[in-house]
């Protein structure tokens, strides 16, 4: 509608996830119009991304390099791993502070829907790390979606083989959250998980 | 935080307009980690329409080559011509359908204390369309706020000048827009702006 490159960069706006065909166009608009040195560096960062973005050989995690910045750091403790599914996890985790073991990043969930098997996930490299690397406490911190679930039970069950202890980040009422606004699958799980004090 | 690259891919992404800082970190993450054939098509496409896409040289709107397809358009008519802000607007009103004019792109509105004048405008563009181009209706399509009131008279003095019919959009409750719910300027407007049945 607009003309073949504008369309074209319409259609490319919309890989972003939340953007959708009315986002592409006020963005392709105002990059057009206002900012077109954004726009030149933003293509600039996405090919030197795409470049040297890559995954870290030992947690899985996005790095730049061989290995990430948490896995090269020898005052953090082998003896904590923290399971979660993709790098934003990972770094909500270091963002909130006070943990200080390793990570491993599935990159994903268990989802045979869509080919995605224990393979994908990484499953091998963490059963060779759980048997090499002296893990002493397994932390599953998955989403908690019905994969989410799924796929901290299926890696409990390998960790409870290789003899490690497995523990679950503990779900209920956020702080600050007000019971009357909390849904009530949460709120019934935080009653079931209730703690003596 | 995330290593330079992917830093650098975030800040970049910040230039679109209603993308903060944790959709940009959201939208890196997604990009590196499930759309890298998307992410390299994003880039190509904003080099490629930072380097054909340019003003028509007759309307101002974003355009391919010289002459925009509405300016090329031998069977709309030179009478009526319609003002607007930014080619986002001209495609609102194409979208809507029925005016068969051409248009004049202001890329902006008058804003002195950005250093946006007469001139940034393309108002002597305009004023030699409305001496030459057999213009006999401006129609003032600029947005209802300050700065689109005060282009809007501003312009229309001009055109006064150069003898040529000003008519402004008409304001009030939009379709299917409850009373209830309008805010009280535009009811306001509405209701001084009412028109004999």
């Amino acid at each position: 509608m607009y003309g073949p490159s504008i369309d074209r960069l319409i259609t490319a706006l919309r890989v972003m996830p939340g953007i959708g065909a009315k986002s592409a166009q006020r963005i392709a608009m105002a990059l057009l119009e206002r900012h077109r040195d954004g726009a030149q560096e933003l293509a600039a960062s996405l090919v030197d991304a795409v470049d040297k973005v890559g995954n870290c050989s030992s947690c899985r995690t996005l790095c730049e390099g061989e290995q990430c910045t948490i896995c090269a750091d020898i005052q953090r403790s082998d003896k904590q791993l923290c399971i979660v599914e993709t790098p934003a996890d990972l770094y909500a985790i270091e963002q909130a502070g006070g943990y200080r073991g390793r990570y491993f990043v599935l990159m994903g969930h268990l989802s045979p829907i869509d080919g995605i098997g224990p393979d994908e996930l990484g499953l091998p490299l963490l059963e060779a790390k759980l048997a090499n690397d002296g893990v002493e406490e397994l932390i599953l911190a998955t989403n908690l979606t019905v994969e989410g679930e799924t796929t901290a039970h299926y890696i409990s069950s390998r960790a409870h083989a290789a003899g490690v202890a497995v523990s679950r980040i503990a779900h209920g009422v956020p702080i600050g959250g007000e019971l009357e606004y909390i849904d009530s699958n949460t709120l019934s799980m935080a009653m079931q998980s209730r703690k003596a004090i």
